[in-house]
């Protein structure tokens, strides 16, 4: 992980104190011109460009200011803009980042001066009633009036969310002068207003993986109207800005050595590489691993079960869960450690099918299928017991398959072996709160000492902080998307052939994982 | 004066012939970069943006053209704006060129293609009854409310102006995708809603004197919303883009030797210098020599005597009429004439007296002052006699005090003699009416071969041409207004004394002007 911040002087929005003599008969350069010449003084040969809707005001306030103040200047990349000015000696200097996901938002109210974070907030997405998950939301905005609604949508959400941040931070939105944004590629294009269709439909074209900053104006938002809207940009329909968030966070650009990137939610994205070279791929991982399994999955939130064992002597379940409530449900971390027990305490065969011959008294027939009972009625919130069934478990093995086989694609392209790798940071949710050893046990994660695998959080968060506040990490954005090789699992042959002979646990080749007992099939 | 035009290739606004290669599985570059990447390959590394309101529409178009068309590329100067694509063979090209007078707006369509002129018009300022010149105007944008009504007139103007143009060249308004204008700086500031009244007050400093181009839907104007508009860069408030025009089309800049080049009206503007360098003075002449003196002036238009001839001997008068209609009033050439006319007919005297002693029947007394009758009743429009009064008279002879005083005391500034000078370019309707042998006659031009005095017309429009196609006119306007030294005759001692000395036919010293006759005072 870098962590070697470059705060304010390259932040996205930046405040040049300005003194300038002030014009007389022997000096009677223009205002603007005047405070164009002081401030290329301080930033240099790069374009500077005063926008037109900003013109009349920077020159009025200039003058009113006594030509001395801040020069408020936005960093658009290639060109630098010069939106405001304002006078006396400590303005206020505030950006968010946002993490833009399909189904909750996540910002965080930074100060540009020194990197800190004022205030933090989160909430779910508005889009959601229009569609749980990206595909049916691209197919709604392909209805009549569809986009629009999407689009206003997205743009309430983050109006909502900005209004916390503000209130939290004791500022008024319209002070906020500079935004980074970090979500996946449909989430942008809703963002933006570009057409979707094209995202799922073969050749998978986007619209645009690199936007030109826009201002917030431009997108109804309601902090300060010319503040710069910086997007992280993607790679591919199926590889967004979170995950070129992912890899600046992380660093793995920067990685001497080579490190593995995995972001796993509906979606497995995954990168490998280091500072010379990047490639990536996303495949499809089913919502399994993200707690969206038929009867009581859920995502990682209050009163879900996160961790589970089975004694496998006494076949004795014990769990926690979130907040240490009753549980409601089991999320993706609870999930793959339970898969993991089960196959341990030989609940499970190597093909992740109940073994009614264990006889263990949780293993239940529901009708429809066998269910393993997590927790019992007496235990839950709610009075029904948390189940975990046949039908579950399937879809278990095929999410947990698809990643292994993604991952083992991937390396095998690069011409890397897996105890190569450096480093792997794992993102998001599931990188928080999964037990890697589980993990390996059921085959989802190469069997690599523990200490390898990193959690780094909201890395799609964290890298539009850097974004914010870094025109490293801006420059890095560009470089990468130019730089990386994205792979289509969606046409690759030896991903299918890989993908079969990872349903099973651990593996059909069980000597791919030495550390993980192999019970060989009944 | 420089013919060289460059069309088309470096006009404000280009049309890229653009022919991608469609994406594909194995090419999933996304439609807006696979588009910025065909047009850097032709336009090279200067910064490429893409304003935001014109994302999804170009993403859209250049999709659905088959990616392959034209991109509309903006020329803003240090970077290109990418802002339509349009399918088809044969775009249509069209800008405007607009000269932004006080009084009266002259434009031209031109086809950027090849620099033809498509259609030409002209109207009266809308601003007028809100103050004839434009220190009343200023006055009255200081009121409440003013600065509004007079920014709407203007761009009411160039709207009507703009939409006769079109209908003229057979396009509609909304396909003039460039418009370069060219004005005094406080017409451009009008124009731009920027504040005016500093303009007028000392040290007399614009709010801007260089712009970046704006675009049509920022001021409201009828042309493409995404039309550059080029507004002429200024040197201060008394040196404005249209006399950077002047030298624009006159080519001084580019001179080997040194010229000059005046511009005559309320203000008199000159520069002198060459390739190497450029010195320019302003100073007021007063309105006498458009044509605003207090009977019977008026601006240069049909019915105004614009030649006057006195035979010396017998005193008879001839003259002639622009349109040879029936005359109502005498023009800035006309008045010229005329005052020289009555100095060589000794009808006035060295101080430009009337000399009743003279008893030249047509000089009468209005019981006011002794007046000339140029007309009589029976010849003139409205049987009202065309008359020209001492007090005409008194300031005519302050005008051109002033401009040869003007003239006089920047030569001796920058070191060279009027015989030193290779040209005199004399730009506006004053340089294309006016007979420089009178002016000399007058001491308001100095006694120089008549070669040397080179109309150059509206010179204020042809500079706004150039600059609508050729980008080296724009580097070189960039480059004039940093180069050039302006000389503020306000607080010039040595002007004053100049002025003294002025203020005789031709002069008190009348060894300065050889060829005229030299009458002894009375």
């Amino acid at each position: 992980m870098n962590n070697d911040f470059a705060h304010s002087a390259t932040s996205l929005t930046r405040w040049l104190k300005i003194r300038a003599t002030p014009p007389s008969l022997q000096d009677n350069t223009a205002d603007l011109d005047r405070l164009r010449r002081a401030v290329v003084e301080v930033v240099g040969n790069r374009p500077l460009l005063i926008p037109f809707n900003r013109t009349a005001k920077v020159a009025l306030r200039f003058r009113r200011a006594g030509f001395t103040g801040f020069a408020v200047i936005n960093d658009l990349g290639t060109t630098f803009e010069l939106v405001d000015f304002v006078g006396g000696n400590a303005p206020v200097r505030v950006g968010v980042a946002l993490d833009l996901g399909t189904t909750h938002l996540e910002a965080t109210l930074i100060d540009l001066g020194d990197g800190r974070q004022l205030a933090h907030a989160n909430r779910e997405n508005g889009q959601i009633p229009f569609g749980a998950d990206v595909l049916s939301r691209v197919h709604r905005a392909d209805e009549p009036g569809g986009a629009a609604v999407l689009h206003q949508e997205v743009i309430l959400s983050i109006n909502g969310l900005i209004a916390t941040l503000a209130k939290d931070g004791g500022i008024s939105a319209g002070e906020i002068r500079a935004l980074s944004v970090s979500g996946n590629p449909v989430m942008t294009h809703f963002l933006l207003a570009l057409e979707t269709a094209q995202l799922i439909r073969e050749p998978y074209i986007p619209s645009a993986n690199l936007i030109d900053p826009c201002h917030g104006a431009d997108l109804g938002l309601v902090i300060h109207p010319s503040a710069p809207v910086w997007i992280m940009p993607g790679v591919g329909s199926y590889f967004g800005g979170d995950l070129i968030s992912g890899i600046i966070a992380s660093g793995l650009h920067q990685e001497e050595q080579v490190c593995m990137l995995i972001d796993v939610g509906t979606n497995a994205e995954v990168v490998v590489g280091c500072r010379d070279w990047l490639i990536a791929c996303a495949g499809a991982a089913g919502p399994a691993l993200e707690g969206g399994v038929a009867r009581m999955g859920m995502r990682a939130g209050a009163g879900a079960i996160e961790h589970v064992e089975i004694e496998p002597g006494s076949g004795e379940i014990s769990y926690t869960t979130i907040h240490s409530e009753k549980p409601r449900g089991i999320c993706g971390s609870g999930i793959i450690d339970l898969v993991a027990a089960l196959y341990l305490a030989r609940i499970i065969d190597i093909r992740g099918k109940f073994r009614p011959a264990c006889g263990h008294p949780r293993l239940l027939s529901t009708g429809e299928d066998l269910a393993f009972m997590v927790a019992t009625p007496e235990e839950a919130a709610d009075g029904r017991p948390v189940l975990f069934g046949q039908i579950d478990l399937d879809a278990v093995m095929r999410s947990k398959a698809a990643m292994y086989s993604i991952l083992t694609t991937l390396v095998n392209q690069v011409g890397v072996a897996f105890g190569d790798l450096h480093k792997i940071y794992v993102a998001g949710a599931f990188g928080r709160h999964i037990s890697p050893r589980q993990a390996i046990v059921l085959g989802m994660l190469p069997d690599l000492p523990l200490t390898t695998f990193v959690p780094v959080g909201n890395s799609s968060l964290a890298g539009a902080e850097r974004a914010l506040l870094d025109r490293g990490a801006r420059d890095a954005c560009r470089s990468i998307i130019r730089q990386i090789t994205y792979l289509e699992l969606n046409v690759n042959q030896e991903f299918m052939i890989r993908f079969s002979g990872s349903r099973f646990i651990p593996h059909t080749d069980h000597t791919l994982f030495p550390s993980v007992p192999f019970y060989n099939q009944d």
